[in-house]
């Protein structure tokens, strides 16, 4: 091709780079980039740089935060004897959209998975065992259920076994308004045994 | 929801306006920006912004453009005999990746759609005809195959008849590797009476 503008080519390098979009969605997102107000793409490179620059990880718990401690561990409302440890910060996000759960959290930052070097010494276990100490009675392991979830579930299981805290798990089983006929057989083992 | 991180809602929300890009798309894209180094975020929203600062019409042809005119109106080696008419910037791009191509350009900036009042006024039709003088021997329509696309080139090729410019149509027809059996009626017999 002998025909470039260079910084629509720039610009559409630079989307493509992000996850989901490829060549012909950068491209129609370049195009839509030169139909809009100059102001809405400012505000848009601005709202990216400024979540570089405002958005660190809370020294505590590990989750997102633009202040530090979070403002979950420092709510004096919250439940300070359970914490729900997840994977991702984007986790704690979902679980809080339900409005149920009054408690702390931990994120590891990631499942074991050998094979890509997440040992436990990459997520954030020690750091967990540390907020252990005192007041905390209960560990939910909120980790996904998926084959790394499951294995660093149970690593913590075990873990934790010592340290005489309660540890549970949420529940792994059909999803609501599912259909049994169309339930894979692991989830459906899984609903069999854990039946309640 | 009590539980909100300013900076990464307001990236999420901006995000969201982009065509194609969702709520749940923009969290996704929000948190990768969260994991991405720094430097690589900060290029994307100079490239964002340099696309809004240098990119241009061309005064000729309409064509985007961060030199105007723009570098096809001005190379001395393309066909100055003939100008494809199309509706969009972005159409230039995929006929000039086909490498056929040596003539000239004018962008209509849309198709007529007079329930959507875009009426000849609305694109750069005067302008096209202010162009014909001297040495343009041929017009190409290649406005899309769609209702407005062939409003558009009808409109064009009926006021193009009395300036005495060769007029021509994209042709209409089979896509190459499809297959009669799935073809839609229209195109069909646009292939049969188009046959050649």
């Amino acid at each position: 091709m002998n025909y470039q503008i260079n910084s629509l080519n720039l610009l559409i390098e630079n989307l493509a780079k992000l996850p989901g979009i490829g060549k012909k969605t950068a491209q129609r997102l370049a195009f839509h980039v030169l139909k809009t107000e100059r102001e809405e793409i400012a505000e848009l490179a601005k709202a990216l740089l400024a979540v570089k620059d405002n958005v660190k990880s809370c020294s505590v718990c590990f989750n997102i935060t633009e202040n530090d401690p979070c403002e979950i561990c420092v709510n004096p409302r919250r439940d300070k004897t359970i914490i729900c440890v997840v994977e991702e910060a984007s986790n704690v996000i979902t679980i809080e959209r339900l409005n149920e759960y009054r408690g702390l959290y931990h994120i590891l930052g990631g499942a074991l998975s050998p094979l890509n070097g997440i040992t436990p010494e990459k997520l954030k276990v020690r750091e967990l065992l540390s907020r252990l100490s005192g007041e905390v009675e209960e560990i939910i392991l909120a980790t996904n259920p998926t084959i790394e979830g499951e294995a660093t579930a149970i690593y913590l299981a075990k873990v934790l076994k010592n340290i005489g805290v309660k540890v549970t798990r949420i529940a792994r089983g059909l999803p609501m308004g599912g259909d049994i006929e169309y339930a894979d057989e692991v989830t459906l083992a899984k609903a069999i045994a854990n039946r309640n």
